[in-house]
């Protein structure tokens, strides 16, 4: 079967047998398949869409396409959680080393930030030593010893999905669920675990704005998982606010410690509680009491111990940035408006994330202090701290400041962190 | 503006400007912009289509690409014709000189064959010596001299065209209006011509299988032609059976010179006649007589002049095949199919055509004598003469032949040659 007739029963809206899939994708991934035929494919596959049976078999492909780890390897039940990316979303960071504590097994791994999303990765290399690429010896003696580790995605792994998501970025090709689902699952499933947790961003400062967008994407990713015999529950989340009151990296570390120690902000603690206690569920392991293992200093221990054998130094302390700029609020009221995305913009502009991949980052700069919607404000005082190193333009990072925010006389109920939670 | 905000915004269904699609083609036609970009908004062009203006833009672009011949070094009023390919179409061939007797200039690009479709430029190679690769001075000379002369696409011409349709033929975005017609259209408006008369083949062994998508091309042909300020007509043409009474390339140069004399099949010399007055009309010119053209030998002649301007020399003959194999009539009655698809998959069998690009072509193999639909035969009676030198699978070959024919007890009315004509 020649590649095009592929491209040309995917144009068509048939759907593609399995063979055809892995044909495709195994082509792609030694080069045999040019990337001139797999952009016309996922151009086809943007315009009619893969059955959820399609978009399993096209995960596999791509998983195949590249080393899987044998979770005979890796003791106990092993399950993770993956977010869709948003601003603010520390939440891995205390979340590895919670359910771990709680008696799972945690092989997590993370990304990089690009654009206005933050990336796990960059906000733990903010940690003087810690390093993010482990062999495989090293990830499995990490997890053997402190039940989680929080590695980068190698080489390796899901090769096809690197290649892929490079092309698409290119191609205008990135907004299409059996495409974002194959990219996320692949690389998810190549950690060999048991069952995951996903949680679906939605909002200004997330991939997906509206909750239709939001439900079909979670529906689709739950699906995908249990086709491949994993258990899967997703969640819908509020990505319209920065989570918690940080977004920069060693900003938002802190916030994780302060997590770990049981006093976060409101909604970071306590989505960091229920996404443990659904990462449980899921795994299939009683819980032992969560609020415990913060109260009693155990997760932060986890903690502690991975970071060590990371090569990390929490000891050294936390870079820090030159200036600490309050920004003041125009005038009394509550907060009504807090926009993800501007922030996020804020925050790229300070030097805490990258335009392209190939930006380097600063680990200090960001903003904290940010106040949540629905939070009473004085005139002057202050909505946020900035945390600057002198990179930006200080006339545009006000700008973009004075339209995140708004401030109304009226008292005003914030969203609901959770929307929707969909089950496998 | 990256090209993937163009492929995004073709994605998405908007309008591209001309700056846009001239960027786009002029940044591919170098390399700048890869294949894997230009195939994703191939893709794209093929779902949400081009407006009339967008097309026009595209084939100026293509034709931009490359060299376009200065109208100015040619003599007189420059008009072309140009099928979209079918079974048995050798009517460029008696056509040129034919028009060029009348007064016109026919400075005629032709192509190869493809799968079962012939090609111009095939065909006349059966004349021994014959050479389709005339310098432009050559081409020139010969237009003076002959007032036609009928040679192939060069490097030079819309180079970006001759990337594009390759990586079509590979990517499943061959049927695409728009695409198609900036294909056919970039070629022809480079050869300088100030009028075109176009015939779209429609039946079984044409590209357009339906008279709604030949006349949906048509029109988009002529719309590109007169956007770009020229005069064009187009036919529409029935391609269900093959034209003439010859498939196969000697043996079509040998009906083209029987159209030549006058004495052609009837639909083929209809049809020729026809042409040459749509020809004649757009460019201007008044009927000076064309069957008079055929009746004193001056067609014919013009045809041989510009046959030995090319280096040709039909008194040298045209190839033979070894064997003439009859195809017996299973019962008597009237010719109700003669499908022109299964026919030319005869024709390719036996060696006529190039499956792929990279085969060589027997000229003197093919198919004569063809029956036409309506024609009374009896039992036993050829249905056809199989030229043949034995590289073909004779069991194959005869499979494809009965299903290419039917014989019905009551008499039949074939369906006209010409189904419609759309003017600009």
């Amino acid at each position: 079967m020649l590649p095009q007739w592929i491209i040309e029963k995917k144009r068509d809206g048939q759907e593609l047998d399995t063979a055809a899939i892995r044909t495709f994708i195994a082509g792609y991934t030694t080069g045999a398949i040019p990337d001139y035929q797999m952009s016309a494919l996922a151009m086809a596959i943007y315009f009619k869409g893969m059955t959820a049976r399609e978009t399993a078999d096209l995960t596999v492909a791509m998983m195949e396409s590249g080393k899987v780890i044998d979770p005979a390897g890796i003791p106990g039940t092993k399950v993770d959680k993956h977010s869709t990316g948003g601003i603010g979303d520390k939440i891995s960071i205390p979340l590895a080393p919670l359910v771990a504590a709680c008696g799972a097994t945690v092989p997590m791994i993370s990304g990089r930030g690009l654009g206005i999303t933050g990336g796990t990765l960059d906000k733990l290399e903010a940690i003087p030593g810690y390093r993010t690429g482990l062999s495989e010896v090293d990830f499995f003696r990490t997890l053997s010893a402190c039940g989680c580790s929080m590695i980068g995605q190698t080489a390796e792994i899901a090769p096809a999905d690197k290649k892929l998501y490079a092309l698409r970025d290119v191609t205008a090709t990135v907004p299409s669920i059996p495409l974002i689902v194959s990219s996320i699952m692949s690389k998810k499933m190549a950690e060999g675990i048991d069952a995951l947790v996903l949680d679906v961003k939605c909002g200004s400062g997330a991939f997906m704005k509206n909750i239709d967008d939001a439900r079909k994407l979670a529906r689709a990713l739950v699906d995908t998982g249990v086709a491949m015999g994993r258990k899967v529950t997703a969640l819908i989340t509020d990505m319209n606010q920065p989570l918690g009151r940080t977004v920069g990296n060693a900003l938002e570390v802190q916030e994780a410690l302060d997590i770990l120690n049981g006093n976060g902000p409101d909604d970071a603690q306590g989505l960091t509680i229920e996404l443990a206690s659904r990462m449980l569920a899921v795994a299939g392991i009683a819980d032992p009491g969560i609020e415990a293992k913060l109260n009693d200093g155990s997760a932060l221990a986890t903690f502690h111990e991975m970071v060590a054998c990371h090569g990390g130094n929490l000891e050294a302390g936390l870079p820090k940035a030159e200036k600490q700029i309050p920004l003041p609020a125009s005038k009394s009221g509550y907060l009504s408006k807090a926009d993800a995305e501007a922030i996020g913009r804020a925050s790229l502009l300070l030097g805490a994330g990258r335009a392209k991949t190939t930006d380097t980052i600063d680990h200090a700069v960001g903003i904290s202090g940010l106040k949540k919607i629905g939070e009473r404000v004085e005139e002057g005082e202050p909505l946020c701290l900035i945390h600057s190193n002198g990179h930006e333009d200080q006339t545009q990072l006000f700008q973009l400041l004075e339209t995140a925010f708004e401030i109304n006389e009226q008292p005003i109920k914030p969203k609901e962190l959770i929307y929707e939670i969909i089950s496998g």
